[in-house]
C-alpha cells in the first residue's frame, strides 16, 4: 500500500465527502470524520493496517463545487501540510445545472471545471507525496439521461487531469455502475446522488483498490 | 363543472395526497388538507366557485399501497359519505418492488393491484355521483427505466378500470411527461416521486381539467 | 404571456409575500418561495409555461411597509436586475395606525406612503421591462369599516400610480371583494390580514391575470 | 360582594375561559387558572378581599361548544360541588358556522344553544348557591356584521335563560362594544375573539360588577 | 388621574417590573409588557380610560440594581422621552447581600442606594410630567427578619426621596403586608419575592391609587 | 458503623428525597439516586465503606405526603426487601396547609400524620434490620412563623414514633438551624424547602451521623 | 462465500449489534441496521456481491444478555424465518457484575450463561442453513484485568457450543487483540466496550471472514 | 482548617473540575459550581464550618492542558485575586497521547508540562496565602498499563513541584487506588476519567484533608 508510517491524508469534497463531518477541521473528536467514504477508508485503514497509524483528516463541505475548492485550498488543504490528497468534486458543478436551471450563476460548465481542478493539482503536486483523482459520478443508469451524460463529460475530464499529472485516479461512476447492474438506483440513494452506506462501502472499494490496499 | 353546491369531495391516496394533512380526518383546522395537490385543488375550487361551498376532505396517508386501502376503507371513505370521491394510488405498490427488494412481502405485483383497485371502485361506485380515478405516476423520462415500465403497466390498469366503470380519469403521467420534455426531473421531485408544489399544480391541473374546470 | 424565455420576475412586499421564503435571497432551496401567492404564481408559470425557465425571486419580509423597501431597495432590488419587478406594500403602513395607535412613529401615513411608492417605480422603471403594482387589501367586507376605508385610499394611490407611469395593475382587494360576496372573513384568513391558500390563490389569480396567463 | 367566606368558585367556558389553564382541573398549581379572565377575577378577589379566602376553579376547555359542556357536566361541574358557577359559552357554537361553513355537523344552532344552556343551568341552580351567566361576543363594532348579527341573538338567548332563573347577568358584548367607541378591534384581539389582557379585563370587570366586587 | 391622552408612561424596574417583556423595547408586540404588575396597570388603564390611549413602555431587566438603572438610564429612559415614568427599584440590592453574601462586590449598601435613587429622580424630574416611586418589598410577614429588615430601610430611602422632590409614591410593602394578614407568604409567591398574579395584582393597586385612578 | 457487608438501604420520602432520581426504581443507571442528600450519603458510604458495597436504593416521589407513601408502601418498600429503611416525609404534609389553604383536601393534618407514620414504622419494622426516621424541616429562623411551628409539630410526632419503636433518629430541623445562626435562609434555599448541595449534605451529615459513620 | 442468492441473514445481540436499529424490525427504512457492524457487513454484501440480494436483519437491543434473549427468542429470531442468524451475546451478562456489582439479579454468571446460549442454538439450528457464534469481546489488552479475564472465560463458553454443534464461530476477542498490539483502548472506545467505526469494521472483518467473504 | 473568614478559594482545572460549571466566572447561581467535587469541597466547607463563609469560585475548563492553563492564567485566575488556589491538570496533557495518537501537535510531553506547571506555581505563589496542588490521575488499578504509567510520571512531577515551593499536595491517584481495592473502575467511571459522585467524593475527600478539615 503507498500509505507509509505516521501519513497525513486530507480527503476534500462535497456533501458526498462531507457526511456530517466535524467542523472548521475534520478530525479528533468522536464522527469527526462524518458517516461516509471518508469514514469507512480511516477505519478500514487502521484495522487492517494498525501499525501505520494513518492520519485522515475530512475537508468536505457540502454543496461544494470546484469554484469553492479555489477559493478555501489555502486554508483547507495547503496550510494542512498533509501528505497524501484525495479529491472528488463536480457533482454539483453539473447538478445546479439540472436541479435549478434559472440560477446561471451557480453553474460551472466543462471548461471552467476543467481549469479549477487543474489548477489545484498543479499547485499541489509539488507538496504531498501524491494525490488521489476521483470522478464525480451519478447513480443512473441509463447513459442516455442528461445528467448522467454531463457527468461523464466532467469524469473524463478528471481522467484527463489525473492522467496529465499522473496521479492516482478513481473511477467512481464506474464503482455504481457495476452495482446498477444488480440493483436499482433507489435501494443506493433516494435521489441518486447521496448513496447509503453500501454506496459509500462502493467509493470506498475504489478508492482502497487505488492505493494498494489488501484485504489480508 | 361536475361538483354542485355543497358537494363533499373525498380525496385519498398515499404521501402525495397525505403531504402532511391533519390526522385521522383532513379538514377543519388550518392547513388540515396538507400542502400539494389536494389544497391546491380546494383553494382553485373555493377561489372560482366561491358561491358553491364545496366540502374537500384529504383521507390521503404516507406509504400506503392499495392493501391499506382495502383495510381502512369502511371508516375513512364509506362512512365520510362522499358525493364524489378521488382516488391516486399504486406508486408504493411498484416503488417497494424497486427500493427495498429484498423485503418481498412488502411487493404488490400487477393482479393485486388491479384487484384492489377494481374492488374499491366496485364497492364504491353505487354510493357516490362519481369516482375520479388518477394513476400512479414516476417522475422519470426514461420510458425503459425499470420503475418507469412498472409504473405504466400499473397506470394502464388504472385507465381499463376507469374505461370498465365508466369513471372520471386523470392520467398524471402525462402531466409530469408534458413538463419533462421541458425540465429536468430534479427540478420537479428530489426523489423522481415527491414534487414540489409546481409539480403538485401539474396534478391539480390534470384533476380540475377531469372535472370541467375552467379559469373565468 | 408577458414574460419572455429566461425572464427574472423579483416579486417584493411585506409578510403577504414573505411566508416564510429563504433569506437573504428567496430562491434557490426548497420552499425559497415561501408558501404564500409567489409560490403559487411561480408554480403556475412552470406547469403552464414549462418552456419559458422564468425565474421567481421572493423579496418580501414581513411587517414591512414603504418605508423599509426604500431603506433597503438598492441591495434587494435594483443589485438583483429584475426584468420584471411586482411590488404589494402598504397593509402595514396602515395596520400600525389601527393595531398600535399609540406607537405613532411607528405609522406611515397616505402622502408619506404615496411618496415613497411613486419614488420607487419612477427609479426602477427604467431599469426593467415592466413593473406590476398591487394594492394592498383588508378582507373585511364592510366599506365603512375605519381600516377598511384606509385601505380602500392606499389602494387608490397604487392605481395612481400606476395609471401615472403605465405600469400593470392588480387590485387585490377586488380580489377578495369578489370572494367575500360568498364567504365570510372568518374562512380566508384569521386576521382578516393574513389569507390561507385560498386566498393566496386569489391574489395569484389576479397576479397571473394581469400578466396575461392562460390556462390552455 | 356576595361571595362569602371559603366559597367555591367554578368558572366553566371555551377558550376564553381555557387560556392554558392546568389540566384536568385548573387549581392548585403555578399559572392552574390560565392567563385570562379567571386568573384576573381571582387575583381581584384575593387582594381585595383577602380574608375571604376564595376558591376559584377554571374548568374552560377551547374550542368548546354547549354540545361539549352538556357532555361533561356531570364531570367538570356537578362532581366539583361548587357554591358558585360561572358559566360563558357561544363564541364556538356561532363561530365555526362562519369560518368552516362546509362543515355543518359542527354548527350549533339558536334553538338547539337556547335548550343546551337552558338544560344545564336547570339541572345545576339548585345544586349552588348561585350562577352567574356570561354571554359570548365579538370585538366587532359593526351590528350589521353577520357573525356579529348571529352573536347578538345568542347573547340574547342567554338574558332570557337568566331572566327565566333569576340569575346574574353579565353582558360581556356590553363591555367590548364601549371599549370599541374609543379603540379599532386589531388593538384588542388579533382574530376579534381572542382578546389581550385588555380585553380580558374588560371581561373580569363586567364579572366584577355583577357579584359586587367594590375598589376600595 | 394624572394621565392626560396620549401620555407616554415608562415604568422601570427589576425582575419585578420585567416580567419577560419585549426586549430591547417593552411595547408594540403582543405580551410585549411582561405578565406582571406593567400588563395589569396598561390593562387597567385601557378598560377603564379608553378614550385617553395612553402608551405603557416596560423598561425592567430582571437582576438589575441601581447601579443598572444609572448605567442604561440615557439610553432607556431619557432617550424615550417619557411624560411619566415609574421606578421601583433595590431588591437586587438588598438581596445580594442575603443570598450570595460572599460575592461582596455585588452588593449594594444603603448609602450607594440612596445616592444612586436620588441621582436619577433629580436628573430626570425636569425632563417629565411626574414621576412615581415605588418601594422594594419583600412578602415576609416578620419584621424582625434580617432581609426584611433591611428592605424596610431601602424602603424608608425611597419615601425620604419621593417627599424631597414632591413625587409619587407607592409603599408596595404596605400593600402586600396588608395581603400577609390573611394570607401565608407561600401562597404569594415561591421565593418571598416574585409574586404570583395576585401578588402583581396588589403592586398595581398600589400604582393604581397613587395615579388617581377611580373603579367608574 | 451499622451497616454491614452487601446491605441493601432503601431510602424513600417526597421531593428532598427524589431529586429527579430513576423512576420506577432509583438505582442501576448513573444518576438514578437523584443529585440530593440520597446521592451524597450514597457516595460518602462507598468512598468511607469501599469493602461494604452497601446497596442504597432511592424511592422517593415529589409532592408526596404521608397519604402517598400508605398507597405505595407494599410495592415500594416491601416489594424491595431492604435490610434498612430511611424515612423523611411530612413537608408537604403541612406545607399544601399554607401554600394552597383552599384546597383543603390536600391537607394532611397533624393527627392523620402521626397515624399514617406510626402505622408505616409498626408494619415495616419486623421486616428489617433497622429504620432510620428523619423528621421533615423548614428552612425558616423564626420559630414563630406559622409553618416553622407546624413544621415543628410534625417533627415532634416523629421523635415520638421514633422514641415509641426505638428506630434511629435524624431531626433534619436541627442540621439546618444551626447553619441558620450564620446564613440567610436564602442561601440554602431558594423556597426555604428545596435546598442547594450545602443543604442536602447537612441532611446526609445528619443522617451519617445517626448511623455510626466516621470520617477516617 | 456460505451465503446463496436471497438469503434471509438475522443477527442478534446487545448494544453492539443495536447501534441504534429501527425497531421493531431493523430493515426496512434508511438506517434500519445502525451503525455498527451489521451495517458494515451488510454494506460489504451488497457491495461485493451484488447478484446475490441478500437481506440482513438487526434484531440487536442495547443491554441485552442471554435471559433476554430467551425471552424473546420466538418472536424476534424463529418468527423472522432466517436461513442464517448470527448471535453475539454476554458482554452484558458480564459487566453487570462489574460495573453494578450490589444488583446481584442483575448478574448471569457462567453456567447459566452457557446454558441459556446452548439453549438457543441447539433450538434454532435445526430451523436454519446455519448459525455464526461470535464471543463477546472486552477491549481491555491486560488479561489480568478481572472484567477481561471473565470475558474470557465467556468467550470460551462459545467456542465450545459452537464446537459441539459445528457452527460458523469468529472470536471477536482475537479481532480486538490484534488492533491492541498497535493501539491504545481509548483509540478504539471510550469505555472499552462501544467501539468507533474501526472496531466495527474489526467485527465486520471477523464476521466476514468466518462466512468466506473475499475482496475481489 | 486552614482557610480564615471569608477567604477566597479559586479551583482550576480541567472538564474533572469544570462539570458543567458557571462560565464566564464559576460561582453566583445556583449550580455554578458545576456538580463534581468542587461543589462537594464547597458544600463540605459551608455545612462544616458556617461562620467562615469561604468563597469558592470554579474555574475549570473541560479539556484543558497545562498549556490553556498557561494562556488564560491572568484573566481567569490572577485577575480574581484569590487568597488560596487549587489547580488539577494533567489528565488531557496525558489521554490525548491515547486516545488521539495521530495529532501530536495535541500532546503535551512530560518536560512542556512540568514546565508549564511549575511557571504558574512560581508565578502566582507570592500573591496568594497558599496553592493546593492535585495530581491527575487515571482510574486504572493496573500500574503497567501505559497510560496509567504515564499518569503516574505526570503526577510525580507535581509532587515535586509542591515539594520545591513547599505548596499543599493531593495525591488523587491515591485516593482511586485505595477504592479500586474493592471496586472494578467500571462502577467509578465509564471512561476511566470522568467519576460519578463516589469519585468525586474521593477528590473531595483528599482535598479536604490537605486543608486540614475535620468531621466534627
Amino acid at each position: 500500500m503507498i500509505f507509509a508510517k505516521d501519513d497525513k491524508l486530507v480527503m476534500i469534497g462535497d456533501s458526498i465527502t462531507d457526511t456530517g463531518r466535524l467542523k472548521p477541521i475534520g478530525e479528533g473528536k468522536n464522527d469527526a470524520l462524518g458517516n461516509g467514504y471518508v469514514s469507512v477508508v480511516n477505519a478500514m485503514l487502521h484495522t487492517f493496517y494498525p501499525q501505520l497509524g494513518i492520519r485522515v483528516v475530512n475537508m468536505g463541505i457540502s454543496g461544494n463545487t470546484t469554484r469553492n475548492l479555489v477559493e478555501r485550498w489555502q486554508t483547507d488543504v495547503i496550510d494542512l501540510k498533509p501528505d497524501w490528497l484525495s479529491i472528488m468534486i463536480g457533482i454539483n458543478d453539473v447538478w445546479r445545472q439540472y436541479d435549478r436551471p434559472t440560477i446561471r450563476e451557480a453553474h460551472v460548465y466543462l471548461d471552467e471545471y476543467r481549469s479549477n481542478l487543474d489548477g489545484l493539482v498543479k499547485q499541489t503536486l509539488p507538496l504531498v507525496k501524491g494525490i488521489i483523482l476521483m470522478t464525480p459520478y451519478y447513480i443512473e443508469p441509463n447513459k442516455e439521461d442528461a445528467m448522467r451524460r454531463s457527468m461523464d463529460q466532467y469524469g473524463e475530464a478528471v481522467r484527463e487531469i489525473a492522467e496529465k499529472y499522473g496521479t492516482r485516479f478513481v473511477d467512481t461512476q464506474k464503482c455504481f455502475d457495476s452495482l446498477l447492474e444488480h440493483m436499482y438506483p433507489a435501494t443506493l440513494a433516494w435521489d441518486r446522488v447521496h448513496p447509503n452506506l453500501t454506496g459509500h462501502m462502493a467509493l470506498a472499494r475504489g478508492f482502497l483498490d487505488a492505493v494498494g490496499f489488501s484485504w489480508k
